[in-house]
């Protein structure tokens, strides 16, 4: 999918709601748990009750790697049915990986051939080339960490180099050279708002996909002021928030019931747009 | 396996090699191809051929996650037949992740509690409570990245901060503080010799992962020089160099004949220890 494509469904969804897939086999609702492959059919409920609202789904790697073969298989089916019966719909594999080339290489090959993923978010720490395999796919997205949303961005992100730069602003700067806003996002976490700004000055174009909304604490009114651009530039994800809503068997409907919240608030940005 | 043991398992094998099993299906001789597991095929035969020459094995992730289902479970039988036959080896996954608590937590749970691994290796770029969950389990280990050995590292790795800090001291130093060298070890690149005597200089008791050695072009000489301590403090790592040795049905022949090269040349690097 494209830049173009992209905002042209955030448009007619008016949403740029972001699902995020972080489905834990201890906290669905326990009358799924007999099911023969649990975690999909909750994943499945969650995606019929949601992608209306929504304009991306994010399955979280670690919820489906820690369950080994069951979970794997789960993460398949659930790709495998969103791009089959939303085909509209942005996938990202939340990844967070970084290798050196050959094994980034290897990453790609999984996200973007293996499965039929739109994007991958990856980590800065090993440079330039633990990220451009990445970049080899047409129509696919690396989505670079910048500024996370957790307590630890502090410990390094926040580092000032001899000339004032911080390193999260390194890492924006150099990256900018290794693609172009239709290839790259970033990851700028909600809970720091007023640093947009400062992010909308180093890369005004892209798009930046922002967790970090409800159960991490940020506000989407804030993102919204310092962050949106004149194509929305903004994927904002919920996960916890929306797809924990409800632990009845009206889990699906609560999830709904959160994600339709959101989606309202964010058409009323968006109106702004026009 | 605490530090001790390891430290023995180095002297008992003269020997502190690791074998990366970074095995890629289009790489494995062809006469493997029709097996019903090929990868695994490879890799038991591989670890049958090298264990009494080494003291560690470490799969690359991405090589088992691209080839999704298939490779999960080659993966899976990999690490299981090595604890089973092999079980004084120490395991370690080569994944570098790292997210936000939640999210490493479950990392954490995949790696040491679904499967056996010993470490994992994790990228510092979000901070303390992206690391800290893999710290929870008693005599498991993180091997968090600091220099690395790929051309990407000069990026953001050497940045050097106001007071003169470069990036992967700060991440040494911070993280010093997040575990002790009974917990902790540092991925330290190969190809940057010199640098190790800075390293050691503020983590003189840690043990080291060092890949780079061979494929990578760094030299263990070198390595040793800056690197060993008084209880070894290296695992120095070669992946493709073993087992991508030979190409025909004597692949792990040959392999064999690569891991004994390298542990005779370090036999001789840990004779000076007594």
């Amino acid at each position: 999918m494209n830049k173009q494509e992209l905002f042209e469904q955030i448009m007619h969804k008016r949403s740029f709601l972001c699902v995020g897939l972080d489905t834990d086999i201890k906290k669905i609702p326990t009358h799924l748990i007999n099911e023969e492959n649990p975690i999909f059919s909750f994943n499945k409920a969650i995606i019929d009750a949601t992608a209306a609202y929504c304009v991306a789904y994010k399955p979280n790697m670690a919820f489906y790697e820690c369950m080994g073969l069951k979970g794997w298989s789960a993460l398949e089916k659930t790709i495998r049915y969103i791009r089959e019966k939303y085909p509209e719909q942005f996938i990202i594999s939340d990844a967070k990986r970084g290798d050196i080339g050959n094994t980034s290489e290897m990453y790609a090959r999984g996200f973007f051939e293996d499965l039929p993923f739109d994007a991958v978010t990856v980590a800065p720490y090993m440079g330039e080339d633990s990220v451009k395999p990445f970049l080899t796919y047409k129509g696919k997205w690396v989505i670079l960490l910048a500024l996370t949303s957790n307590k630890g961005s502090q410990d390094f992100q926040l580092t000032t180099d001899a000339q004032g730069e911080r390193l999260y602003e390194k890492v924006l700067k150099k990256s900018r050279a290794w693609a172009t806003d239709e290839q790259m996002m970033y990851v700028v976490g909600a809970t720091q708002g007023s640093m947009f700004a400062d992010i909308r000055k180093v890369v005004p174009n892209h798009f930046l996909l922002v967790p970090g909304i409800g159960a991490q604490g940020g506000s989407l009114a804030e993102v919204v002021k310092y962050g949106m651009n004149d194509q929305c530039g903004l994927l904002v994800n919920s996960s916890r928030q929306i797809i924990y809503a409800g632990k009845g068997k009206d889990f699906a409907v609560c999830a709904q019931t959160e994600a339709i919240k959101l989606q309202e608030e964010m058409a009323g940005y968006l109106a702004q747009l026009k």
